[in-house]
C-alpha cells in the first residue's frame, strides 16, 4: 500500500492523527522535497523534527528522484506499506496525480490522507472560497522569458467579480544554465517569489497589455507563511503592498474581486494602515 | 483564546496533532453542528468517539445556538482557552468568518487550525484544483421555489473551459412550515441532496433555460463521503450518473470542463462501466 500523506502547512504537528498512525506503520517513508525543501532548506532542524515525531527515517525525494525512482518506490509499496509525505494536501497546489496513475497502472493500492492546502487555508483571509475564479501561477520573469498568459485569466475572473489566488514561483534545485552546458549539474540557490516581486511583475504586464484587468489601486491581499504561527496577512492597494516586508517565504497573493459585507469586515482587520502624511491629505 | 479547529473530512482521527493538543488544553469545547450533525446524526457513536479521543466533553452547538450564544462562548474565550470544532476546514465550504469578526471586535484572540476541506480534497478526483471556476451551491427545489442562479455561473465556467464544483444542499434542523405557523418549532428530518437529485435538477434547469451550458452527455464526477474510508467516486455523462447509487451522504458533484491528458488518465479510473448491451451497440 502506498500512503500519500498530506502534512499540512505548518510544521511536524500539522499532520493528522490518521496520517501519523499510517506513517508509523510504514516500512519506508519518503518525502517530496519540491515544496518541502522550502522549510527544510530554511530550517535545517525541520527534517529531524519530523523524523523524531514520526519515529522513522525519512528519505527526501527531490523532483528528479520522484520522476526517476518512482517505480522503485512503487515496487516497494507493492509488498509493504510505504508512505510518501507531501507538504500541504496531496492534491493541492502541487498535485501528485501522475504518481497515483502510475501506482494504479502497476496495481499498487493507494490511500490518500488529506490535509490543509493553500487552496483552502487561504480562506482565512476572509474571502469566501466559492467566490474564487481560476487560480493562476506567476513565474519569475527573466531578461528573455516573460510569460504572461495569466493576464487573461485574471481579466476573466475580474469580469465575473471573482477573486484570484496567485501562486508564486518556487525555484528549487534548478540547474544553472552554465552547468547544463558543461554536462555536470550545479544547482542555483533556491528562490521564492515575494508578494512584492509578484505585484511589480503584474503591474509591468498590465502596462504592456493595457487591458485594465487591474491596476496600482486594485485591492489585494498579500499572505506569507500561511498556516504557520508567524503567518502575515496584509491587505491594501497593489501600490502600497509593493513596499510591505512580508518576511520569509512562502508567499501568495490574492487579487480581490467584488466583495460582500462580511468579507469586507474581515479584510478591514488586515488593511494596511495609512501613514499620517496620507491621512492629512 | 478561541481556537477554531478544523476536524477534516473523515472521523475523529482526522484532526491534526496540533489541533488535538489545542483541544486537550481547552477549558471548554464546542462543536459546530450544522454540517457535523451529518456524521453525528447518522452515527450516534461519532460524538462519543470524539469525546473519548479528545478527553473532553463536547457541547454540540447548532446553528441557532452559534448565532444566539456566540457572545457567551466568546466571553468565555476572553478568560480561558475555548475550542470551537468545525468539520472540514474553518474556512472551507461553510465559513466561520462572522465568528472571527465578532471575536476580533470583542478583543478575543483567535487561532485557526486548518484541515482538509471538500474545497481541496476534491482534488483526489484527478482534476487540477487551479482549473476550477466559481463553486456553486444547488438548493433543493420545492413546488414553488426553484432558484437557478447557479446556471450562469456554470455557463461562465464552461465557456472558460473550467471545472465546476457543485456543493449540494444540506437541510439540517429546518423548522417545519406548520410548526412555524403554530409558534413552536418542530424540525424536519435532516435531508442531504444526492448526486442523482442534483443532476436531475440541473437537467431540468437546462431544459428551461436552453443555453446549452451542459447537457445529458456532459461529463461529470459524482463524489460521496469524500475523505472517508468508504468514499465513492464515479465519472460519466450526466444521464448515466442519474442511476448510480452513491450511498449515504455527503455527496458533491463536479461538472468537468476542458481536460488535460493527466486529468483524463485519472478520470478513466473512475469511469462508469458501460453495460454489455451498450458495448454491443
Amino acid at each position: 500500500m502506498l500512503y500519500i500523506v498530506g502534512l499540512g502547512l505548518g510544521d511536524e504537528r500539522d499532520i493528522t492523527v490518521r496520517g501519523l498512525d499510517a506513517v508509523r506503520r510504514c516500512a519506508k517513508v519518503y518525502m517530496e522535497a519540491y515544496t518541502s525543501l522550502l522549510s527544510l532548506g530554511l530550517d535545517p532542524s525541520a527534517l529531524s523534527n519530523l523524523e523524531k515525531m514520526y519515529g522513522k527515517e525519512i528519505t527526501v525525494a527531490d523532483r528528479e528522484m520522484v520522476e526517476e525512482r518512482a517505480d522503485q518506490m512503487l515496487r516497494e509499496a507493492a509488498d509493504a506499506d510505504v508512505a510518501f509525505l507531501v507538504v500541504g494536501d496531496p492534491f493541492g497546489a502541487t498535485t501528485h496525480t501522475d504518481l497515483v496513475v502510475r501506482a494504479k497502472n502497476m496495481g499498487v493500492e493507494v490511500k490518500v490522507i488529506h490535509n490543509a492546502s493553500v487552496m483552502n487555508a487561504v480562506g482565512v483571509c476572509g474571502l469566501q472560497l466559492y467566490r474564487y475564479g481560476e487560480t493562476i501561477s506567476i513565474p519569475f520573469f527573466t531578461e528573455t522569458w516573460r510569460p504572461d498568459s495569466f493576464y487573461e485569466k485574471i481579466q476573466n475572473n475580474r469580469r465575473l467579480g471573482l477573486h484570484t489566488l496567485c501562486l508564486l514561483d518556487i525555484r528549487v534545485k534548478e540547474p544553472t544554465l552554465e552547468s547544463l552546458c558543461r554536462g555536470k549539474k550545479v544547482y542555483e540557490p533556491p528562490r521564492f517569489m515575494s508578494v512584492n516581486t509578484a505585484i511589480s511583475q503584474l503591474l509591468e504586464v498590465e502596462e504592456l497589455r493595457g487591458g485594465s484587468a487591474y491596476g496600482a489601486d486594485s485591492l489585494c491581499i498579500g499572505v506569507a507563511r500561511l498556516g504557520s504561527d508567524d503567518q502575515k496577512i496584509v491587505a491594501g492597494p497593489m501600490k502600497k503592498l509593493l513596499d510591505v516586508d512580508f518576511g520569509p517565504p512562502l508567499h501568495c497573493l490574492i487579487i480581490v474581486g467584488e466583495t460582500h459585507p462580511v468579507e469586507e469586515e474581515m479584510i478591514e482587520f488586515y488593511m494596511i494602515k495609512s501613514s499620517a502624511a496620507e491621512d492629512e491629505q
